[in-house]
């Protein structure tokens, strides 16, 4: 079984500008998903698909290999599954792993275990979520619980919202729903991946770059001992 | 029309132990809460409710009056509509807020925006809510989208999650409904009070503890300059 990981990045990201070649926590984005991916020895190739000499170089000199998208894929309004098209037709494989740059918060161990799920041969398409136990509403009704009662958060069913960090896709169901002009997104037998709340970041304005910041430095604090207001003079 | 602050806060909390009382970016968790409240200048009177003298005269240090809640509606198992009926029958008041201290991100002209919404009388109920605008399924079946095709994040209409950050009832129904043998606290009509992402973080794990953490840390780095991967060389 081939398995390809696809690292998605282009250079002119509106919202957080040039977010790719940033620094975030003492590395530019995206090599955060390079080495991830890289580093985790799962896949048979790990490829940059940017329409960016800048950013292929960036891929390249942490170890990935450097898919040269075309221009008219990596606009705004270019589409995910237009671009991963593209790239399936050079790189044929079983299954490709869409990494996403956008969140650089994944560890090692969730990529493994995404991996694991992929190869289990059971899905289609995989899609990472977080399970979020909260009272839910859309369109202003409740969607996870009822307004005649109050129960635990713990008790609650979750919502999974999908945070695009890890996708995985089986290339030839892939190529056969977009050839026939439907969205390959979701196609085909679906599976929800859970990943830890703490990684599940996704860069998409100023204010989640921020986030994001103060999550890595969290992670260098965990080992702190907590301090307690007047401790000792528990009563 | 009288508007008071009530802060819930135990002493006894299991998966962040002692969380009221431990220092979060240099003060105790409850202190935020205290802060934000008495600091508003918005409310009539601002009680911590607490089972615990030693929660009480932190927050009253902090300028906020001490409510003390019986032993029986301070375990675990204490319902949040049973201590609020109890701090209401004491304390008569149109409108109560309950300012959680789970949820030390709100910054004050958030508070402000909520305090208005309560004034102007529309609602019996207000709840707090993180507005996400992401494809999210529940029961493995999509809520705000569909499977046919990819839709921008941006076009995505949002699920509102409740996070308990601000909560807001009028008293009268409150006591009525509760008095009725009903649960209030969705009672009568109810108002979804949106709050920025970054005000957000609800503690209820010690990984939550570690987000909000990080997120504070993000607070005082907004003013630094991004740096960039080969700046000065982009092509």
């Amino acid at each position: 079984m081939s398995l390809i990981a696809m690292i998605p990045a282009r250079m002119g990201s509106v919202r957080i500008p040039r977010k790719n070649v940033r620094y975030l926590g003492g590395k530019p984005l995206l090599a955060h998903a390079v080495d991830l991916a890289v580093g985790s020895g799962l896949f048979d190739e790990v490829w940059v698909n940017t329409e960016s000499e800048l950013l292929g170089e960036l891929g390249v000199s942490h170890g990935a290999m450097f898919h040269k998208r075309p221009e008219r894929l990596a606009t705004g309004d270019a589409k995910n599954h237009d671009f991963t098209y593209e790239f399936l037709k050079a790189h044929p494989c079983d299954y490709v792993v869409m990494v996403n740059t956008t969140s650089p918060l994944v560890r090692p161990g969730t990529l493994a275990k995404l991996v694991s799920l992929v190869k289990s041969g059971e899905f289609d398409t995989v899609l990472s979520v977080v399970e979020e136990q909260a009272e839910s509403f859309f369109d202003e009704s409740p969607v996870n619980f009822g307004l005649d009662e109050k129960i635990n958060s713990q008790d609650i069913k979750p919502i999974s919202k999908v945070i695009w960090a890890l996708t995985a896709w089986r290339s030839q169901p892939f190529l056969e729903l977009y050839e026939a002009g439907q969205t390959p997104t979701f196609g085909g037998k679906l599976g929800l991946f859970p990943i830890p709340k703490d990684e599940s970041c996704d860069l998409d304005t100023p204010e989640d770059w921020a986030i994001a910041e103060g999550m890595l430095l969290a992670r260098f604090a965990v080992g702190e001992e907590p301090r307690y207001w007047q401790d000792g003079t528990l009563r």
